[in-house]
């Protein structure tokens, strides 16, 4: 294989497993090779290709738009969880739960345009930092995951998102920062309407949820958008242990790999407390499952790109 | 121009439109120039790409289907739509309307994994044949519009399809007969659900509509899966019209054609009529919009791959 792929990953088992399962695949005449078409790779994108702590990136977009579009709604002063977000009492915003994320979640993502969407995700990523790094967002990306992008694709693997979060502000950035086009990213949805608002026809976003992407849905995600079961995927939450087990399950030579956040110097630490990026069954029964169990802190020489190398 | 290109398309106004676009679009430096990534086309597959008549293809798999599974429903002799079907009295089958077919639809399409359906339609696909013409399904495709999408692919396009038919059967065939790979194809879909049976993981098929890919639907779909608009749509009935009108709607070159089926001859005659595959308002306003109208009888020297070159 070629010696200077993940040159970002330490010589430890996890590296050697991702180049043996890339080998035993594209090795023609061999008893595991599968033609280029059907080499397909699957990956999440929060917390396995950036950054999702201390919040998701979209929900840091969501509690941002709350705030710019408080003036056109003063009733969000007294009714939760909108109040709750305005007076920056995170507490509150995660006691409303899913159903209060839903809630923002619409007031923030629907009721215009997909072209009015894009433009309202695409300005305010080019101008948000995260908190600890004070660095845009797109910068907060995973070196190592990048190059094993870089390794499938060199192998004609084609690879794509499958991630819970939204598909349209996913698209916005996906090509620019991992290589992957619009058309290669699965994520959540909200319902959208057919319009001809004067000659001109739009798309417009309801405040209605289409299809959530996670947990047991995400293989159900990559059925109905990519027709056909992935020869690898990688993940890092149990939302992920689904699609990692339906990967692991198909004929042949599989591959699962998960991200394990064990580095609290150079990123963050979090496993079984954390809420929505919860790591348990994963790292309980992936390594019995013959999955590779990534330790950031031990397998990644660095974790950005803006890191010394 | 490739002058081999289009090479069953008469010398008309129509051939001479797509090869236009085509230009346009692809030559550098040109004000019309789009970059290889964004090249994008679409297109319907009943009576676009192969023939739907007399009936669809997949409602003539739906009906093999009823009379293969009958001996396992004794119930369904009495029971509309299923009696109509097992006596083969097509007026009553299509006075059942939407309806009835969503019901024969789930009976048929329904409570199986989605391997084992793949498998079914594999089995059907490769032995039924279309009554007048007597050949396998797979041959009845137009060979002036297999002519399109190769000559669209060599200029760089993704080539899409996106049909009111079900998405899991048409890609049992999409690459073999379009080289259209399963994730380029846009349809209708069921929901589905995730299981582990005896510690296998699939997915099993629910009798429940999950998105009807069709009319002002189309543009939702193409937006939900290709996340981005466009350049080219191809279709033949108003069930395109708003996916035509939502890709010519587009800003800078965009290109919109309706193939009418006015060859009784070598194939069939049909349009303000039909039901399903009515072409009423393509017919009335297309031209006027710009959109290229395509005589199968005068447009294309021949219509089969198995016709006379």
């Amino acid at each position: 294989m070629r010696s200077k792929a993940l040159a970002s990953w330490n010589e430890s088992a996890a590296k050697q497993s991702i180049i043996d399962f890339v080998g035993r695949v594209t090795t023609a005449g061999g008893p595991d090779f599968v033609p280029a078409v059907d080499r397909i790779a699957v990956f999440d994108n929060d917390g396995t290709l950036w950054a999702e702590s201390p919040v998701p990136v979209q929900l840091a977009f969501l509690l941002d738009r709350v705030h710019a579009l408080a003036s056109q709604h003063p009733e969000w002063r007294n009714q939760p969880p909108f109040k709750a977000v305005l007076e920056n009492d995170m507490k509150a915003v995660a006691a409303a739960g899913m159903a209060g994320l839903e809630e923002l979640g619409m007031a923030t993502h629907a009721g215009m345009t997909t072209e009015e969407f894009e433009l309202i995700v695409k300005d305010w990523i080019a101008t948000a930092q995260h908190l600890k790094f004070k660095r845009p967002y797109t910068e907060l990306t995973y070196q190592p995951m990048l190059e094993v992008l870089t390794f499938l694709r060199a192998h004609d693997f084609k690879t794509f998102i499958v991630s819970g979060g939204g598909i349209e502000f996913m698209r916005t950035f996906s090509e620019a920062v991992y290589g992957i086009p619009p058309e290669n990213v699965v994520g959540s949805s909200i319902v959208t309407k057919y319009e001809v608002r004067e000659g001109r026809p739009v798309l417009v976003r309801q405040p209605k949820l289409n299809f959530y992407n996670d947990k047991d849905d995400k293989p159900v995600g990559i059925n109905n958008f990519i027709g056909r079961r992935p020869l690898a995927a990688f993940g890092n939450s149990d939302g992920d242990f689904a699609m990692l087990e339906w990967v692991a399950g198909g004929a042949g030579a599989r591959f699962a790999l998960i991200v394990h956040h064990d580095d609290a110097e150079r990123e963050f630490a979090y496993d079984r407390e954390a809420g929505l990026a919860r790591l348990a069954r994963g790292l309980d029964e992936g390594p019995k499952r013959g999955w590779t169990l990534v330790s950031m802190k031990k397998d990644w020489k660095r974790v950005f790109p803006f890191d010394a190398a």
